[in-house]
């Protein structure tokens, strides 16, 4: 491995580069988690969440990782032999159903070719027929992270209300929240899923269920075994700003530090930064003569984008080349996309001249990988920037 | 509240002090979890733990709680409707009982009086009794943290085998490990639960699982619905030094550090000087003429010292106007020990002039509080300090 | 070396611990010196500073050590061949005389046995005798960090008054700013001199030099060959914000955090600690049956405590013992004190516990050092401590 | 100004960017400046700065800027009266000598336009016909930050011995050290000046001075009149690792990890990525149709690149657009070419993203702040960067 120097460059769709004023309000001493100074932390940072979510319900806090989010939506509101409807948008999707099914959940899954979102019409015909009301749920993912693909969440809202359907409707947000306009009031969405690495610009380690009064209400009913995960036992103590077990106190540390960043820059402008940098990313690679892995341009993922690779040439090979030459960390192709795409993303503590570096050193990899392309998406890329840069 | 300048003395049994050089390992940025930086470290921290747990099988690290790796232990092991023996030292025991009777466990709960550990011999009668073996697991903890009372685990180990039971042994170590002897292998435990935010000197964040070759067959043929703590997913990332989604990256870190400081140390060191600190606390509490929860010798504990309150005395009192005056924290009685003890945390990164510290904050606050007690602590601690540093 | 855990006590008197407010401030990127972000920086620590010294006119700050700023203010108001009068306090008065004399000033050097501050009425005897005004300056040192007595410097002034010199007044406040009452423009210093390392609870690398109108009224005319220090080309780009040289950037996001910690606990309060923790101190040392250096009880420091060794024993030995056996740094003996006596700082960024630490620090090294003293030094400052906690 | 999100650019030609580890270095617990851990800091920094000047001889560091240790050598080595011989190649060089002339010395200094390094053969001229050797030194930079120039400082050696010339070479290095080949020793440099922030990628607050023994017996002769700078004060207690006066521990702390990078990556590469660099950034300029400043190849700066604006079109105002629409901070032009030239810094932590963000910084900021130029100047650069990609 080549010896480095200067700053690397964490091109993944996440976990995404975490500011220093995050970093350093996390590395101060651990307190009492039981005590007054911890109180006002946690009622602080259980507030700032139901601003990012937009909700005015509760948000839950887990000292884990997303996938453990996935698991509490699930065990809270289903039982084993449930049915759910989802849509297999991409690796995250089918990770998530796996899950379900493991979890003893039946799960109809809606083939996509990992390169659109959501049809909210074929979600809205498969309930017309469910007269049964056996489908419990619909669980989708608003950004899928293995493609750059978005889903319409009011759209399947829609859906739903337009069969006239029961089923919760439960969204993967773990790679949008902070990043992607998201409601979660506004949209009637029933579970929200999300994490901390991503558009919260934190390390790994915390993840998120926001929750509706009728997602409370089934999980009352609900009879699947749980403890860890269980709704009820965080909302007591949470209301008080306290945890019914040891929270990751240094990582609320950083919370607090990222939603006051949040709020500082204004979540609309947060969310204008995002689709300007995915625009001029896709710019940059239709300039290369590659294409973007999503094919309609409502559904291309402002936080990263997908690049298939020409025919014959091994995406992980040249992600090993950036790696190595240029000290930047691309995104892999996921599940069956692997070696055919890599991932760029573009998403958090970002702007414009760490997108020109990121996007130079795919251009150069792509070179030094040789692999066919044109030159000059980067310049397309900086015309984009350049042009659309607000005057004030 | 009173604004305090200096160090915050944290004096609940955890979570303990995080030492600076922890701290700022943490404070780093973070990496792609799925390159081949990212697999030394992964490599590093699962041999490190195998270490400190003193086992040769595989130590699974989740980025929860130490109450996830309770739930983990359980779901992995064991299936609604199967029965448990578990030994009611505390509140922590009473706890974990909980989660098992909410996740379909049926739970045979053996009480205490909250000031002694694990009868080996009450365990032993009631295997030899259970010819059916109904019992799939004795579930005990090695270090009541709600009582600072320790329990012998190489008897119980003993117990089970003199009764010739297949039970399952499973053992929280959540507050003793690297803090108090423990051999995972040599104890022949089958699941050792355990956690970051104690004798490891990191944030709370990270918990583990130590399995046994009988564990991991258990887990196999188990039919408890599990997906987020299933031990097969991560066994086969592990073996690379990845895991099978997001782990807790800047925890990771803080874990490599803190492994490299108990080693720096030796871990018998370690133990030698949580018995002395122990030691001195007891001898400061008596001078005091407070009473000492714990009462056998052998299982007072070296990480925290339970104190009972004169009869009349409301410890949370007491703790409230130590946290005021003098900005150190002391954990409060648990579940029915509510007001009527106070736990001084002794352990982790910690010394002699520290502990001077904490006992002086006492002394002080006694007199503060209107405690009735003799003073003398301070200094009855301080010689039995002094007459046992070693010459070197 | 035996290895150590837990907190180092760092109890010499200064550079103190630095809070970790204060660290994490300065564990902060760079910024360019010249551009606006900074421009705010600078004029909030310019003016920061000036509410400190208790001034209402210019304070430079240099990228220096304390040294540093001793020589600035000779070199500014002095030229070789000018005569000063020094007052003999202790180990730091005699280097600053030495540099006095090694930048060419003729110092009259009044001896004193080191264990009392200036003597206001010979220098005003000395003045009044002075009728040419031979003497430029009186140049004396506010608490003398090498042996823990503080010199009245309001005494002083009238002294000068009484004599109606026109010698400038410069002071050493190196070890006493932020820790002891002290007001530059009401007692008409002409040059305040000081560090970041004491009661600034600041690493070392920044110095002061407060200055009167007097004082830059000489400086103009003064002949003195010098740059680096040069008040005039300091004053027009600190109007600014700004400074003449690179300034030490991360020095001065600290110096910012350390001098909103100095206002949010409030000066008074923060003299208020000081004077309590010396009190503790001194009686701790006395019923230790040693002596403490500082003879007048008016004089004796609120910052530090010179305590005296009994006659055969090596303070340095003691320190020694102390520094392996219990992870303390105490202060040494300077100069002729060297091996006589030992210094036990109590200052800055401290409380109640942390002294309790420190005494019990030496109260066990005393014994592990086979030094001669009676026991309960810790258990009569914690007497002292405990009755003098302002009920709230 | 507008609200900047992601990482700052900090591309003046230093401060340069401080590695997270170096800055994390720097954020521990200061510690005792007398004692055994100190001790082996100092030893340990010392002999770094003896490899890093690639000197055998003693490297003094000063607890100061760069502007200190240029004032440190020259009162170490001259008194009031006598005359040197300096070249006038920018800003720096200008400082540098009216710094000597307010110290009483007598500059002969030769003028350039500029846009070029020491003429060597003048300078040899010049000593030749000073038969009475009244220049007691020759005074140049290495490489001058206000131009982007650098000299050859082994010609200056050989013109000295050609003159015969008993003059002393003193050579600035503040921007040159640890980025451009220099060989304090094997150049025959009798004092080389330093400083921490640039190629050292240190926060400044750190200066040094290497000499030679000839320079170390002037000093011994010099009668002007000095003390925090003499050399002598430093030797002996360096000599133990140990400072005369309290040095600035937390910036020791960061050298010793900043050394250790450099010899990680090894000063040869490091050197070569500087003037790779310093290629790239020539092409990109050349290519916008713009002119470098430095007009002769072999002296163009590996640290910086120094741009002339088309005429009738101001750098400052390009700048201020650049750090508001891009928050990227330049330099500026200083003294004669303020509002003439900006800087383009690429020196310290940095790698090849880096600079492409920077260049497309540069490229973007053109066209916002409305200067002639063509496209393509980050292309080019690309081109270059990628075709010099050393295969591994």
């Amino acid at each position: 491995m080549t010896l480095h120097t200067g700053r690397h460059f964490l091109q993944i769709p996440g976990p995404s580069t975490v500011p220093d004023r995050v970093l350093r309000a996390m590395d101060m001493p651990v307190l009492d988690h039981r005590g007054p100074e911890f109180q006002a932390l946690g009622r602080e940072v259980l507030a700032g969440c139901r601003a990012v979510f937009k909700t005015s319900g509760p948000v839950i806090i887990y000292p884990a990782s997303g996938t453990g989010a996935w698991e509490a939506a699930i065990v809270n509101t289903l039982t084993p032999g449930d049915a759910v409807l989802m849509v297999e948008t991409g690796h995250f999707a089918t990770l998530w159903k796996a899950m379900a099914e493991r979890l003893g959940i039946e799960v109809e899954f809606f083939a996509t070719d990992w390169r659109r979102g959501v049809d909210a019409a074929e979600v809205e015909a498969r309930l017309a027929e469910d007269k049964q009301h056996r489908f419990k749920a619909v669980m989708v993912v608003h950004n899928e992270t293995s493609t750059g693909v978005t889903s319409d969440i009011a759209a399947v809202r829609r859906a739903i209300d337009r069969a006239s359907h029961p089923a919760l409707l439960m969204v993967d947000t773990i790679s949008s929240l902070g990043s992607i306009d998201y409601r979660h009031e506004e949209w009637g969405v029933d579970v929200t899923v999300s994490g901390s690495q991503k558009g919260l610009m934190l390390p790994p380690g915390l993840s998120f269920n926001a929750i509706s009064g009728k997602a409370l209400a089934a999980s009352k009913a609900n009879r699947m075994p749980r403890s860890y995960w269980r709704w009820e036992e965080m909302l007591a103590p949470n209301a008080q700003g306290f945890f019914p077990y040891t929270p990751a106190t240094t990582l609320l540390y950083g919370l607090r530090e990222s939603l006051k960043m949040l709020q500082e820059e204004g979540l609309d402008q947060v969310f204008a930064r995002h689709r300007r940098h995915g625009e001029a990313t896709r710019r940059a690679v239709r300039a290369w003569g590659l294409e973007v892995l999503a094919v309609n341009a409502a559904e291309q993922s402002p936080v990263l984008t997908g690049v298939l690779m020409p025919d014959g040439h091994d995406a992980d090979k040249l992600r090993e080349v950036i790696l190595d030459k240029l000290d930047m960390s691309l995104g892999q192709g996921l599940g069956k996309l692997k070696g055919r795409i890599f991932r760029i993303g573009h998403l958090g503590h970002f702007n414009d001249l760490m997108l020109a570096g990121t996007l130079a050193g795919v251009e150069m990899g792509l070179a030094l990988g040789h692999v066919p392309h044109q030159s000059g998406g980067v310049a397309t890329a900086l015309n984009y920037l350049k042009e659309t840069l607000v005057d004030g």
